[in-house]
């Protein structure tokens, strides 16, 4: 029979959040399965872009990775982020490794071509996303050896192209594609934890949460429009999770990692 | 009989200047034993630094980090300069991870206490340097295991004081303690490279590289005042590593990391 792995991915909001951080890796740290730890970030880097006087780029309400942002997103995520998380986990006995996609060739991706993107007025307009990768392929086999030998990895949502070029990666996908490659060697639970209690019938009612959601059932909440949004993509991704093999995906509040509260999606 | 380990400790000079970096990248990669890279990166963060707005502070020319300045130096060490060398790396086929001491507890450091520096008018002052740690151990074996399944391990000068506090640590002092740690499992070759080409009986010229350095021959050129200012740590350090059991320190030029032009100190 195959381990447990419990794979938490802490979205910017969480991040950003001294308190919220602190508790959620409070939670992390006493979980007592192999683990792993994969965090955004998003709002830190577009600040930080701002004491550096460099305007964020934004179309159709996504953000363009231009040069100077690359850089930006490669100091917060793998330096800022990355160590200060493995450092106050590190304070509670968890020997953790932070890594990017680009270290030791785990995360693969290649630069997003350019894509027609829908604006806001309706229009189409072809859309250069800059130093944005697409995951092509994960090994599993180096974190593999890293969790079975004691170490959590903590990964930051950034890989390369294998020809010297980091690209920024969004980190939903990145959770998602660590997952589908270890549940090949374990029993995956991927769980995305952020301000809200779990997908909800009621957007303004936090005790509205969807405690179960198949294909089935999530195809007739989004008809109803009840999973709108961003969070379409997220449950998309998560029944992707699924099909290549991860055994549940859990949608829950960061204060209740563990907990019974959130949206179960299997 | 013990593998051979070459541990390369490339300065900030070369780091920020990238057909340097390439070259120095291009011979790293082409060695064809263990090996460790370690990198600097000091001119950097002080450029980013201004770019930020905050200002550096030297006492008796040498640097405060202070919490903003600590910021800083985890991005830039941690994130940009150590993702940038891993990136490269790989497009060159290094299985390449990059780590700081934070990681996997790699390097444990207590936070220096202040300190009485001799000021340039011949006076003495206390100083607390802020957030500077002094290594207390290395963690050879989690380095080890890393070197013995083929990784490369990318190592930026921070540390940390296993209570979630990151380090400022000097890049020299990660080398020479880092080298001393894996004496005890590897014959270690420690490579100071930089922008001259070696230990320079006169200071302007190049050609003027003192081949073989022992400790007689070190007191003997200090004492003469051959060997001054900024080299007597670096040499006292070489030595230190010697005592400790590391093969020879090799003090030479970035293009030529394993020539035999440099200084070798034994």
């Amino acid at each position: 029979m195959k381990e447990t792995l419990n794979i938490i991915k802490v979205g910017g909001g969480v991040v950003e959040d001294a308190a919220s951080l602190a508790s959620l890796l409070n939670q992390f740290a006493e979980m007592e399965v192999r683990k792993v730890l994969v965090h955004g970030g998003g709002r830190l880097a577009t600040s930080m872009a701002a004491s550096l006087g460099i305007e964020s780029q934004m179309v159709g309400g996504r953000r363009i990775t231009d040069a100077k942002m690359l850089e930006v997103v490669t100091m917060v995520y793998g330096g800022l982020v990355n160590k200060n998380i493995v450092a106050g986990l590190q304070a509670k006995g968890v020997k953790a490794v932070g890594l990017t996609g680009v270290d030791g060739d785990v995360i693969r991706s290649h630069k997003r071509p350019p894509k027609l993107v829908k604006m806001d007025d309706g229009t189409e307009q072809m859309v250069d996303f800059g130093f944005v990768g697409d995951v092509d392929k994960v090994d599993a086999q180096l974190l593999v050896s890293l969790i079975e030998s004691g170490i959590v990895p903590v990964l930051a949502p950034l890989t390369h192209d294998g020809e010297g070029h980091i690209l920024n990666t969004n980190a939903d996908t990145i959770a998602s594609s660590v997952a589908q490659a270890l549940a090949e060697h374990y029993e995956v639970t991927l769980t995305f934890c952020f301000e809200k209690a779990g997908v909800l019938r009621d957007a303004n009612d936090d005790n509205s949460v969807i405690p179960l959601i198949d294909e089935q059932e999530a195809s007739k909440l989004i008809a109803e429009g009840v999973i709108a949004g961003g969070m379409i993509p997220k449950i998309e991704n998560a029944f992707d999770a699924i099909r290549k093999g991860v055994r549940q995906v859990v949608i829950t509040h960061s204060d209740n990692i563990e907990g019974s509260r959130g949206t179960t999606i299997k």
